[in-house]
């Protein structure tokens, strides 16, 4: 199975919105073929492993698998049904998938056919799709608040002016992150003080996270990279509307709304983007602190103090402080910067 | 010389306010004595080694010292004619004493009387004395500023009402951080939200933290525990003179001026408080962060998020930011908290 979640591992952001997944085969105590997950509406695991074998070499092996098989044929054909026809005589699943498409149906088909199932579950295996497995769970998507912020917690010394906060390792760092998430979000302010491109500039995406920015008219963002770059999708979450809504070209979309934390969230889950990356700035993050729609938190942390009436990562005058806890931080040296990663307590 | 520092670090605060300072005596390759600066106005570590040999052994052999030996005649015979008339051939010292009242003296007198003296230094050497070394060489305390923080660095989430934040080891590991500190700081809203008692519980020392705190007037003191607790001194820098100021007991005193941040420092230099360490709160650490005198950096990071109007670690709406920078930064696991440890770039 460990194997299994090393081939998934290989597919990455490419299976957007698909999870990742490997399958190992095993026979005679030997491993025959392993595969994975490559790209969405590429093969599926089990299929990427069955069809590097021949038809007599996979009757009576074991099939390794870190997702359940799926039973529906959809870009594909089911998964279950091959398994069966190839004549898969025992398949280890890591965990069920959490899909009502799916959801102990794949299962289910297998265990109709007279194929051995059983379950070999674990962290390594719920981690392999943690925003997949919370969205489908939870029919909303995974929220992380992301900051890059000074010793005392400052992510701004000065008002309207960008402050460049990270060194290379943690700025490289944060678009891994973004290439991990469906949707990045920032708020208005940060669009005017930072125009920020909030891209994944690292490598090559099929399906880059798409940009949401919250702003009152969308006048504001004329100009702006969010709505000039072309690389990705870009929702402007405004609160009026606006003469600008018609003005852009056809990746920029304009929703006019009251866009709370719970309706953004909502927003996400009727586009299927299960997981979300705040940004910032300093007002939306506590938005989101007081609305307790926070799973992760990852900060990176530069080696200053900045003190005064610097900007602190989160906070607003309007909104009575909170108390979201979390499971102990993973911290990770990143150049002189620090990584913190704290997972809320009880998700999963 | 490594057995050396290992025999220093057993002083620990005890010195107070001398260094740590340890001695290992070598002949024919073979470590015949070792000993430490035990306490103040105890034997010095080369008068504690050598105690531990015949005079006939410690003829011809060589003394490795952490510090340069002194030369003067203080509350023990000067360290430096005690090694001539022992007969040792060879001196190796870590580093030259910083105080002026040695400060290269020691070395010399040596070399006078045909001892060989070479010096072999180091990090560990450097860190055994690091307040001391800083306070003879710049005449100003070391200054550490001290919180215990959420992930967002906030320390209060109501005003005039305690925050608990940090757990059982990071509340230990804060008391060892007092005991290496000759002087505690904190201001006004600290003593009345908190109440604290500002004092070193994990073990009786013989010469604790003095306590200092700033305030408006000294009535705000009364009844408070840093005036009631009779275990430690307690200076109260108030900006106007009180009628409460002769009320306290022999252990509280009182004094009035414009009590900046360089000016504790000099009040600190005056009584030779080579160290102090600022515990908040958020308005007093920006004052220090603003004057820049800062060397070390240690929070207390409880894997939490408050957000909205919670008060952030270092914060002062009158004060322009600054932008103090430090080295990379030491984490450590402390139960379900993080302990930063961050010291500023070039400090020596």
């Amino acid at each position: 199975m460990q194997l299994a979640v090393q081939q998934a591992l290989r597919g990455g952001p490419a299976t957007y919105q698909n999870p990742q997944v490997g399958a190992v085969l095993v026979k005679g105590g030997r491993v025959i073929s392993q595969g994975y997950h490559h790209r969405f509406g590429g093969n599926h695991a089990e299929v990427d492993c069955l069809t590097k074998v021949s038809p007599q070499q996979a009757v009576g092996a074991t099939l390794y698998v870190t997702l359940e098989p799926c039973c529906h044929v959809g870009k594909t054909p089911a998964c279950s049904q091959r398994i069966i026809q190839a004549g898969i005589k025992h398949v280890v699943i890591g965990q069920l998938d959490p899909h009502k498409i799916v959801a102990g149906k794949g299962r289910d088909d297998l265990l109709a056919y007279g194929v051995e199932v059983t379950q070999e579950s674990g962290a390594a295996i719920e981690n392999l799709n943690r925003h997949y497995n919370w969205f489908y769970r939870h029919q909303r998507p995974w929220i992380t608040l992301k900051t890059a912020q000074t010793l005392d917690g400052k992510i701004n010394d000065q008002v309207g002016k960008r402050s460049r906060l990270s060194q290379e390792a943690a700025q490289r760092d944060s678009q891994q992150l973004r290439s991990h998430h469906h949707a990045i979000l920032v708020g208005e302010r940060t669009l005017t003080t930072d125009d920020p491109q909030l891209t994944v500039r690292l490598r090559a995406l099929a399906h880059p996270p798409v940009r949401l920015v919250t702003v009152n008219r969308s006048a504001v963002a004329v100009g702006k990279q969010i709505v000039t770059d072309p690389s990705a999708e870009t929702w402007l979450l405004a609160r009026q509307a606006d003469a600008a809504d018609s003005s852009f070209a056809a990746n920029v979309h304009v929703v006019v709304g009251d866009w709370t934390p719970a309706a953004i969230a909502d927003l996400c889950a009727q586009h299927g983007w299960q997981s979300l990356l705040v940004e910032g700035g300093s007002h939306l993050q506590a938005q989101f602190v007081a609305s307790g729609l926070v799973e992760a938190w990852v900060s990176y942390i530069s080696p200053q103090l900045w003190g005064g009436t610097a900007l602190p990562a989160v906070a607003d005058s309007k909104l009575a402080p909170t108390s979201l806890q979390f499971e102990p931080v993973t911290v990770t040296q990143l150049g002189a910067d620090l990584r913190l990663v704290a997972y809320r307590t009880g998700v999963a």
